[in-house]
């Protein structure tokens, strides 16, 4: 398959690059270092890279930025930042992205386990995760073409947890997290919100 | 209890209204024609009410708008309008608004049940309920003085079913919504979302 991952130079984008390996052919994309420069926020940007790249079997999202910080502190320029970028472009790689996918290809997004399972701290991150799990729910009604739509929604990186000193706990390696992924794409779900364990 | 009222003229407003009866002093708070002029979309609106209204024990909110209509179709205008007013609008009333709740007062917004029950159509109107409900399980860790915070996801209202020409099935009239608020406001739960029945 043909691939488009967007946030290919990240903890989890890297990790989702090596669990494919050498079976299908990875676009990679990212905001800085990538084969593919984009900006998730920018959704002109976005429009440039699906003009630039052709037909593709799969778009997988690992990008986005949400800010994690207490409810009394989060302004209301962090919800913009966190809405416009995490939450916003990726509904629009879903948006902009279907008809740059083959029949029966697939979009698989990146939420995270805060949508559900709350901490303090985390509410524009639960925010923006819950409705990435709510549109991606919604969306696989209506993709075109035998299109999946997924997303995975992955607890704290054992990595992140590490480099920024709390305990590992409850965290999961970003190689066991990638595996989600390849069953989004490999697979035959669809509308699903994929939890990695 | 003296209780602020957003989206009183509304079909589930007025049903909230008339649930609480004379038990408690209700200021009514809309777009149009209630006592209470406010925008939730316009941040300014919002905080100029909390400015005005002094000190309540709850606040609740059965207002907000989003846009119903195929994947397709949806602009971006079509989401910014949606993320805008009943997504980030509900937000700034937790956000602007706790100030004004008194020690273990309360917020109650309202989301819908195409958060976790999607449809053809829903897109937008998901991603933004499921915004909520992941937005109010999160404030609620966070929320001072006892403050509790939960939303209302109803499912489709008997009334708007009608209104629309569809058949009722699934749908729930509005004064058996409403009693989700009454419990909501009159009772001990935080960080829940309330689905009525």
């Amino acid at each position: 398959m043909r691939i488009l991952l967007i946030g290919a130079t990240g903890t989890i984008g890297k990790a989702i690059a090596a669990a494919f390996g050498t079976r299908h052919d990875i676009i990679p994309a990212g905001l800085h270092k990538a084969r593919e420069s984009v900006d998730l926020a920018d959704p002109q940007s976005l429009r440039a890279l699906f003009g630039r790249i052709g037909r593709v079997d799969a778009i997988v999202s690992a990008a986005g930025q949400a800010a994690f910080k207490p409810l009394g502190e989060l302004s209301d320029g962090d919800f913009a930042l966190s809405m416009g970028n995490k939450l916003m472009g990726q509904v629009n790689v879903v948006r902009f992205g279907l008809a740059s996918v083959a029949d029966n290809g697939s979009v698989t997004l990146t939420a995270g386990s805060l949508a559900r399972h709350p901490e303090p701290g985390g509410a524009a991150v639960s925010l923006v995760n819950a409705g990435l799990e709510g549109f991606t729910r919604a969306a696989a009604l209506e993709a075109p073409r035998g299109i999946r739509v997924n997303v995975v929604s992955p607890p704290w990186l054992t990595e992140t947890l590490q480099a920024i000193g709390r305990p590992v706990t409850g965290g999961l390696p970003a190689a066991l997290v990638a595996r989600a992924y390849v069953e989004s794409v490999e697979g035959r779900m669809t509308g699903q919100v994929i939890t990695p364990t």
